[in-house]
């Protein structure tokens, strides 16, 4: 609406500091830091734009459905962020990379719970979930490829019909538990194969993939977020190879080195002596946690 | 976190083009301008501070308090905007101010409310709210001077106590009302002296306030939208000339042209012969209305 030069962008710039001198008196001059470049930055994104007073009040609008359809099995605000891709923005931020194979990062989503139920070292977590047996197993390591002992393990996961257990109201705890490593490192559980799955897309977040014309599916993966003492917690998946939606993840979470081949085995005896009369799978995954950074 | 030109900062890049494009195909080009500008600068943001997951989290938790406050009377994303300064940058952008003496315009706030009652010119529309009687008059024109008859001017108010009658559970309409312009293109009715009042601050929003060191105070103000065929709709205040907070809107939203004086006068007849017990005040706000936009 605005010409260049016209008076109309001196009024929006002199605002703009006003806004922003109106943070300098914060106590905490990392809020005041935060707090002035996303005033800095939002005024820049509505003046670039020429927002209209109707789009601004749509926005308003749209926060305002994603608030109302959070609630605690539902965190419309987190698929937002992971679907404008601000999740995986703070990953790169927080996780740059580095030459020592630490394990990548990726999307908390929005489905972890915090009090999960303890696991043994080979039990069944899937709860009675939907979906073909899978036995997943491997080693949380350091940079020099010392074992990990003890370090404690949340896993969670999609059934086969693409659901996380706290999508079922009242339904029970299932593809999701915590456990320990062993004294090499190791870890193994029995879940499901996971399989591809739509974010949830029947609110303001779905709209707005689909005004975009893209599609609500992830690929196939399960959750594992991996914590010891003197350890960077790693949140991150492991991706099925092969899964028609690894190009496309609605929520930008695939890394290539986090793909890994669920080989698929006949019915008989699989790990652990457990007798299976279905097809099965099983997949490992070893892990690599980079140490604290200095306080 | 990340130092310039580390391999964090390419991934960064090569992601925000990643979500960029994920709006190529949205089939209205506006929308995909708009949200492309927005991922552009949302990333921007977060790498400028290099913002870290915890604080990420909090912005999370931030929008869902926020979410969860806002009712049918409580709109916290409206004040956001407004503390941000982005409703009025949203303003500044789209009425960017004329030599043709049009009234400048500022936010419309969280209590607008779309159904008020209809009163007749010189009515008393403050239905029984706390405060000091008040007559409000003037008239709207064009912005070549003639009157514009027959527009409807929409009014809200807060009491003396700094509330609106929405903010009152079950209360009556009160300070609210909108009427008509007569042949000459005046109005006149009776409501209450506007006082300074807080904006609701016991949510998000006052905590962000607070964590800023910022008020919550707005100087004394009564609103005004005037909708009339062939103009454009104004969005507008009149402020109480020697308020003490007219320095410091927690929203930003005083403009000096807005000022009136508040003229107060001892118990007697007022205008329209109405007998007065007590103190009252008058002033004069006269509105000038900006033409349609060419379609």
């Amino acid at each position: 609406m605005t010409a260049p030069g016209h008076a109309g962008d001196q009024r929006l710039a002199a605002l703009t500091e006003q806004v922003v001198a109106s943070f300098a008196g914060a106590s905490s001059p990392r809020y005041r830091t935060v707090m002035q470049s996303l005033v800095r930055h939002l005024h820049a994104f509505l003046a670039e734009t020429s927002i209209t007073e109707r789009e601004w009040e749509q926005g308003i609008e749209f926060l305002t459905r994603a608030g109302h359809i959070t609630d605690d099995k539902r965190q419309e605000f987190i698929l937002l962020s992971d679907v404008l891709g601000a999740s995986m923005a703070t990953i790169a931020i927080n996780h740059p990379g580095t030459d020592l194979g630490v394990t990548e990062s990726t999307v908390l989503g929005p489905f972890f719970a915090d009090a999960s139920p303890r696991a043994g070292l080979g039990d069944d977590i899937s709860g009675g979930a939907v979906g073909q047996p899978c036995y997943a197993s491997g080693t949380v390591r350091d940079v020099a490829g010392r074992p990990v002992p003890g370090a404690r393990i949340e896993i969670w996961e999609a059934d086969a019909d693409g659901f996380y257990d706290v999508q079922r109201a009242g339904g029970p705890v299932a593809n999701r538990a915590h456990l320990f490593t062993d004294d090499q490192g190791g870890y193994r559980f029995w879940s499901v194969r996971p399989a591809p799955y739509p974010i949830p897309h029947d609110g303001p977040v779905g709209d707005l993939l689909t005004a975009a014309a893209r599609g609500p599916m992830r690929p196939a993966h399960i959750h594992f977020m991996v914590s010891a003492d003197g350890y960077q917690r790693l949140t991150t998946h492991v991706f099925a190879d092969g899964d028609p939606y690894l190009g496309q993840d609605a929520v930008f979470g695939v890394k290539p080195s986090l793909i890994r081949t669920f080989a698929r085995h006949p019915a008989g005896v699989g790990p652990g002596g457990r007798v299976l009369d279905t097809e099965w799978s099983d997949v490992e995954f070893d892990l690599v946690l980079s140490p604290n950074r200095p306080a």
